[in-house]
């Protein structure tokens, strides 16, 4: 069932609005188009509110914020909610600086998120707990792990109950929560740490597989995290001795392209706790 | 003859300024050195003029446009024309967002440039028709096809008579148009539709072949398109099963790369009506 | 001895952050996890001085100055010095417009910075002689070569004298100088001109190399400038004949990524002057 998220996916085409970083921008894109989706992206107050009313779903990432680009995030997701579109928060670096985790706290308090996606440090800051955030990566101490599971599942459970929204927390072991359930997947490899942005790509996807499964979000969202997940182990399976991260990049964004639900299916390696 | 324009661009080895989105600037660099041009990107109001004054061309994107860049590419294009430099606007999103709409019609109504290149709901909503733009691509409904062909070759020559501009409208059948004569060009593949910024691309190439040949404006033009649809070709047969839309991207660079005049010559599918 | 600043890199992993421009930022942060670093872009004057203090390199390079990001240069530039951070400067441009000379000129009247590293057109430039700078390439009149050799190495070495920082000039032939000792590499290729931004990698690269081996700076930076050129010569060799300059890009980093020290100690290439 949660396999057939990427069905919909390539049957609805949802158009999606991208306020993000311009690091990973371009990879961003060619994710959104690999998944089944159209990807757009616009940052200027005066447009943004215009462009995301023509979209399907919302995906803001503060990686490379700054204040006029804040600005436009406050207008694009107030009216993104205000039309139910669907609606993701990648809090990049959230407890690495002041400004990035007031940015997402100030964008949490105003908007109703439907999806907030970082890794574990990020989202340790947002709710309040000591996020040990190393510029962009998780800190070592926080990552989840077999002897943390239990608590770091209960910590996205109650951090889905307190925000109403589905958490996604992905790192080696992949946490997709919300207040009664929690999604735990092992799909991916250690090498996908080795190349930029796979966490605003997967943001990027996540949004897109939600926008076109609004009566499952669960199921979209860990079913985005599963694809991303087995794109990294069969992408491993293509890359020849003496090829490292930046071809190992295409081979992703390409084994999402050529992703079906019956490699989904045989693929995932989940529990639901 | 039109294959030749190919090796003025290496003769030549024109600088291209670009004030382009950062969703695909990285790619329209690697393509202007692809085909044997330069890219420089500056997008500051303090020295665009000074830039583009050492410059052969200005390829003008409003991709990711805000106020900044506006200003600069309004202080960029006037010092281009002025200098008789290759000039050319891709309205990206026009029809898709007022500030679009209406930056991409002052920026035409201050400056003239040599070519606009779009997609046809981009163009027709420059040309005061009922656009459709989706986002960043055309509407359906808008897609130039045989059964429109008449009609949409007109569209291309009347406003290429209005604006004294070559029009290039691209999609899954280009149109590259003068107000007298009209290129119907065949190259191409669809998958090429699953990569973002092929448009932007050809627009930073069809700029560097418009530098190196401005005795024959149109041919160069023509001759820019044939390169991007025939590259897609060439680069799709290089695909292995297992690539998808990211592989697929560096390989058309690779065969831009790689053209050559005989290719073109070859390969070439079009018409002139 | 030089190879192992490699290894100290990976031991290290120290985390670079850098204000550097959006054209080719995705391939700076991918050549960083490569050599084994970690990278982290932000250009907000808010945040820049607590993010730089939480990394061991500031690597800032003007490709896409603008007022904005100029001011977080300097903040982030005052602060990373203070800190004894390792602090890199790629004047990107400088020559091509007062903007950009003045900037860099700007900063390093401001703020040490440990390496100045830039094209021999941008380095003579802010040297006060006359660049012939072109765009973002060097002018051929100025390029490296065996005929002026003896000269380019005093002016490398004086200039290193005068900055008190260590002088990297690239191109054909590496110049990598502190004001006694100068570094003759000729490792590379020269399709790798054919890419965008394997100067900008390089600079991100070589702060990595310096922050992980501030004992020994200048054989730091040598070693990356080795480590650069001779990806370049491994990523030549796994080429296909149909394969140019965008999947050339892939594998140079590819190289980097998989590049170890007993690699570097056969293939380097180079004399002390």
């Amino acid at each position: 069932m949660l396999e057939g998220c990427i069905k919909q996916v390539r049957a609805v085409h949802p158009l999606i609005h991208n306020i993000t970083n311009y690091v990973t921008v371009n990879d961003v894109a060619n994710v959104i188009l690999a998944c089944g989706a159209s990807p757009i992206m616009a940052d200027d107050a005066r447009e943004v509110e215009e462009i995301t009313t023509i979209c399907q779903g919302l995906n803001i990432n503060i990686g490379t914020l700054n204040a006029r680009t804040i600005e436009a995030m406050r207008l694009a997701g107030r009216k993104a909610a205000a039309l139910g579109h669907a609606l993701l928060l990648d809090p990049v670096g959230a407890g690495a600086s002041q400004l990035r985790t007031r940015t997402a706290s100030r964008l949490l308090d105003e908007i109703h998120f439907d999806v907030i996606r970082g890794n574990v440090s990020e989202l340790k800051a947002l709710a309040g707990q000591t996020g040990r955030t190393q510029g962009v990566d998780a800190a070592a101490a926080d990552i989840v792990s077999d002897q943390n599971l239990p608590e770091m599942v209960s910590f996205a459970k109650n951090y889905a109950r307190e925000t109403q929204s589905i958490i996604a927390i992905t790192g080696a072991i992949d946490l997709v929560a919300d207040e009664k359930q929690c999604y735990v997947i092992r799909n991916g490899r250690p090498e996908m740490a080795q190349i930029t942005g796979t966490g605003c790509q997967l943001s990027g996807m996540m949004c897109a597989f939600l926008a076109a499964n609004l009566a499952n979000p669960l199921a979209a969202c860990a079913c985005a995290t599963i694809t991303m997940g087995l794109a990294g182990e069969i992408a491993y399976q293509h890359l020849a001795p003496y090829e490292g991260n930046s071809s190992y990049r295409n081979r992703i964004i390409d084994a999402i392209a050529k992703m079906d639900a019956e490699t989904i299916k045989q693929g995932a390696n989940y529990e639901i706790i």
